[in-house]
């Protein structure tokens, strides 16, 4: 019933066009991938190899501003140079995830379009490579309302539940007064970025010894619909 | 650098007037303390200890409902029966922490008192029991806007940082646009819960192996100021 949390190791720069799977299937023989491990691969990894990148051209600032509203669907906040967008992924997060950090110079790293998509082939393509099938976590840093510091969240999920049901009743809904449902998949991205770090250079971890339901979750389950959300 | 979450095993219901440090001492002997482990305790049983249970008396939702509307400082928001309510700790949460979960039949559970203090509390009794010096998180089960599902995150906290600034700046504000500040506590705090499990019935956790730094971190300095809120 424990769990373990075990960096990748050794993973270098990764470019537009390098093969991701190639990358993590290097990094993970040290570990010895076992039945039941989870994979969580930063998005930044993920990004660049899928070409999601973009460079700089003209003033950063004014470049950067125009990216960030090209990758939203609509502004929430906007507060001197920071601006909280939803994505077209439904997620709402600072500059619709464009981002500098982890980025080469003069370009800037965009979400991946279809992040369960990319999870999911990563699954597929690993299993191929090693014989192991691999849960996979796309993970991105996202902040929060009225708490701070951020921390790290999953954005693409294959192969296990995202969010599970305690009580096996059908529905969470915004008036449910129990709890009921468990971000899992969040708290997985979280313990995996306790081992990472983003100034270390590690962008990817195994997880081993989580017992949670495994099955066809996906990040976008844990996109609360406008509907139930009692904060839009 | 792996991580390991350990859970206390055999901890049985904690009433009011128990001693929490007596209960954890003894879970925890079979996992062999170590220098650099993180103790993960659930407020149900620290609030329990501490005697923050009420008994319900007449009818129970309005009971529930008085009950929530004295812990909260403000409502947030309000949908049918939930409630998402201010505390006085600054904490934005359902029902003002108010919770019939885990409570023995006809009471219900509030939050501590002040939940660091409790942490320090139990930190400094723990060490003079076992001769370590464990850091001590007290986590609770919140909700948060936009993503479905619940994660735990750090009330309480005592003996380590509960906010890393990875960049070594001082202040993270509205405005930042760069990742500097890590909610570390919250993130090993949902690490723990991988292990806990609402239903399981495990109240705690032993985290081994995080390498940041320690200090004297507060669950305090995970509440963002209103003034750097743009979400209230």
């Amino acid at each position: 019933m424990t769990l373990e949390v075990l960096p990748l190791l050794g993973i270098g720069a990764v470019r537009p066009g390098d093969e991701v799977v190639d990358v993590l299937a290097g990094a993970l023989e040290p570990l010895t991938p076992q039945d039941g491990d989870v994979l969580v691969v930063t998005h930044k990894i993920v990004s660049k190899a899928e070409g999601r990148v973009v460079e700089v051209t003209g003033d950063e600032d004014s470049f950067k501003r125009a990216l960030v509203e090209s990758e939203a669907v609509s502004i929430v906040r906007r507060r001197g140079g920071l601006l909280i967008a939803e994505t077209k992924h439904g997620f709402i997060c600072a500059n619709a995830g464009v981002d500098r950090s982890n980025a080469e110079p003069g370009t800037m790293i965009l979400l991946p379009e279809d992040p369960d998509r990319s999870a999911h082939r990563i699954r597929t393509k690993l299993q191929r490579r090693i014989g192991i099938d691999l849960p996979v976590i796309i993970s991105d840093t996202f902040g929060r309302p009225w708490r701070r510091g951020l921390t790290d969240i999953a954005i693409g999920v294959s192969g296990l539940e995202a969010v599970v049901d305690l009580k096996g009743t059908t529905d969470w809904t915004g008036q449910e007064l129990h709890v009921t449902e468990v971000a899992v998949a969040d708290e997985i991205a979280s313990a995996a970025d306790l081992v990472m770090g983003k100034a270390a250079g590690i962008p990817a971890a195994l997880v081993r010894g989580y017992e949670g339901p495994r099955g066809e979750g996906r990040g976008r389950d844990l996109v609360r619909s406008p509907e139930e959300d009692l904060f839009r």
